[in-house]
């Protein structure tokens, strides 16, 4: 089975917008099971939009077809397939009720006009996803034996119907009785040849394949690390997630300390989860990260259960009045120490994180851009920090710095464990 | 002039990139005037670039491919254009030296392999864009009347061979002796269809046209407000900024105030500029934003002439002990000039900026999601605060207090201007 996926929309041309839609739609089709060689984007003109669907109904079984279904004169989707189709738009009294109601429980002051009206069109012989999210409902457009689908171009829509609609339609198309189901284990603090050193074993076994056996992938995330993806294709749910399971308890075994979350846990809500299990609470100090790590703590729901606050010294004024920092050098262990002390006094807090270093654009204290110390003050023993080396550009080294840090920090509470 | 750009890489159709090369050629296609109707991307395959190539050459004049000019034997974008020009590769004896060059000014731990140098082959009749950056050179690909380029998918090597090589032999084949320019006004605090209302009067002018007089687009970029673009056609650089500097003035009579920079300019550079002319320095106290605007602070180079740090109370006694907030709702104009205060004292800084509000996901003192209040204590006045509305989810609205308090804070000091 294969899938195109055309993307319309003058303003993706322009480069006003990234299409981000063909990416994620891509993504979804591979864990599916599906094929997609070719990804299209034409912008808002009918007979351009004809043509791109006509090349890629020969050339694949499938055709998602994202944007173009909103109610402006520019909005032209419905009109094209129904020219592919060779068949005449008819308006849908039921999803013009839907429209309706959605403007009415809006309040009154967005009122409904004659162009909203034309979302309701839908091409004879097609078949219509139920808009749950906005106005535009999805179209299944049969075509002899193969298909082209519609959705709207707003990506929380589109997501919505191509996992409830779209993406079982095909399944079902393509005759799968398997289930693929995939796993992604997060890993920081190790390069992507060294984790690829350390899995080589785990790497051999699953490469030599099998019924059941999980391909595994590496994908290089930049500040989200690197991931570790696991992919299975079996009889049912209960069947992928044993082989999940199993397969990343082996791969735990070899570089379970790097692995600091599964699938969309973030780092920041992983470190949540460990201040909730151990009652404490947290106070941040931070100079060259400048709020980076408070931000994206107080990201987390429910991050006000276990976060105090923190301090951004970026002065060193700021680092000796507010946090006794003592005079010296302030790209250095004992600075950051102190800062994770003070932050812990000063905010009340039972855990002290801070950073201190070198972002750039020129070194400091003598000490090269990327130096970054990260210190901790933790109950029951004496501040410490470590000291990392980090590459990239100001922003970069930053946004590495941030990550770094709470990941010390998660390691540091797992190693003391409970009973602290 | 049309020109297609078609993306090679399977990984852009797994999702596992997302093609924002194609979008930024787009753009710059578009200030160039030339049209660009598709957009294609195609894995990693030889027969099925071959077919993207075909259908793009049939429909265009120009047609611009990145990516797939590596080293490895999934980069085969020059295979692909051989086969469509109907013509040999030929191993560059120049193009091979400056390849190995580059590996020997990169030092010993990286060894050329014979992978390398496949980058130095080059289609019999095309030429050859000097790779200056990295290893691969692009290729200028005549096809009769036609052209196709080849760029490295690398996004800095591209943009630099896109300025240097493409866009002016693009603009040589469609006889385009004019310059084009554009300029963009950044606004913020006004919806878009408030800042079409104030400017409906230019819009009318600029849309009746005429020679030099530049069109104008709206764009609506999210957390980065509403931009206004200018994009003008001229005889000369001169001339071309002339148009823009008038129509420039035009606008800014008209909506000046939420103009808060031009171009590359960002919030916090401007309100950079504002207190380095002022000699001032500014503190922050930060609830809702948990050191949003600090980090975004901290990003503009120099930062620390002008910024002495922040505090992140997120929670309620962290805002009473430091910042000396007193008892009651803390969702309030009370609070936030009190923690503007604050910051000011405590970092002993001149201005003092703060933030507090409910981010959701539920409503907090019995105030909506979305409700922003913004203080602010300035040398020689009480501190105050601004109360605003923000749309959106708990990350949604966290992003846009981020830049709504640092345009409140970039007004007031223009308001106060130097003298004070």
């Amino acid at each position: 089975m294969r899938a195109e996926v055309v993307a319309v929309g003058t303003e993706l041309l322009l480069g006003q917008i990234v299409d981000t839609n063909s990416a994620w739609i891509g993504e979804r089709l591979a864990l599916s099971g599906i094929d997609c060689h070719f990804q299209t984007r034409v912008g808002d003109n009918v007979a351009r939009i004809v043509t791109v669907l006509r090349v890629a109904l020969e050339r694949n079984e499938a055709v998602i077809v994202c944007g173009g279904l909103g109610p402006t004169q520019d909005d032209l989707t419905r009109e094209a397939i129904a020219l592919v189709m060779g068949v005449p738009l008819r308006r849908d009294a039921e999803v013009l009720a839907t429209i309706r109601d959605r403007f009415v429980s809006r309040g009154s002051n967005q009122t409904m006009t004659a162009n909203n009206e034309q979302q309701a069109d839908v091409p004879e012989g097609a078949s219509v996803i139920r808009q749950t999210l906005g106005t535009a409902p999805g179209l299944i457009c049969p075509v002899g034996n193969k298909v082209m689908y519609a959705l709207p171009g707003v990506p929380y829509e589109l997501y919505d119907m191509m996992e409830r609609a779209v993406l079982p339609d095909l399944r079902g198309r393509a005759g799968q009785a398997a289930v693929i189901r995939s796993r992604t284990l997060k890993t920081w603090g190790v390069s992507e040849s060294g984790l690829a050193e350390l899995v080589a074993g785990r790497v051999e076994v699953l490469e030599a394949g099998g019924p059941g056996v999980p391909t595994i992938a590496f994908l290089a995330s930049g500040i989200e690390g690197i991931k570790l993806r696991l992919t299975v294709k079996a009889a049912d749910e209960d069947a992928a997630n044993k082989a999940l399971d199993a397969e990343e308890a082996e791969l735990r075994a070899l570089i379970g300390e790097c692995v600091f979350g599964v699938d969309e846990e973030t780092m920041e809500g992983v470190i949540g989860r460990l201040f909730l299990e151990r009652g404490w609470n947290l106070g941040v100090a931070e100079s060259l990260t400048g709020g980076l790590v408070a931000s994206r703590i107080v990201g987390v729901p429910g991050a006000s259960e276990w976060f105090r606050g923190g301090i951004v010294a970026y002065d060193v004024g700021v680092k000796m009045a507010i946090l006794g920092v003592a005079d010296g050098p302030v790209v250095s262990r004992e600075a950051a120490a102190a800062m994770a002390e003070g932050a812990r006094q000063v905010l009340g807090a039972d855990v002290g994180l801070s950073t201190t270093g070198v972002a750039g654009p020129t070194e400091q204290e003598g000490r090269p851009i990327g130096t970054v110390v990260v210190g901790l003050a933790l109950p029951g023993s004496a501040p410490d920090a470590v000291e990392l080396r980090l590459p990239g550009d100001r922003e970069r080294v930053r946004q590495l710095a941030t990550i770094s840090a709470m990941n010390v920090l998660r390691r540091r509470l797992l190693e003391i464990g409970l009973g602290a």
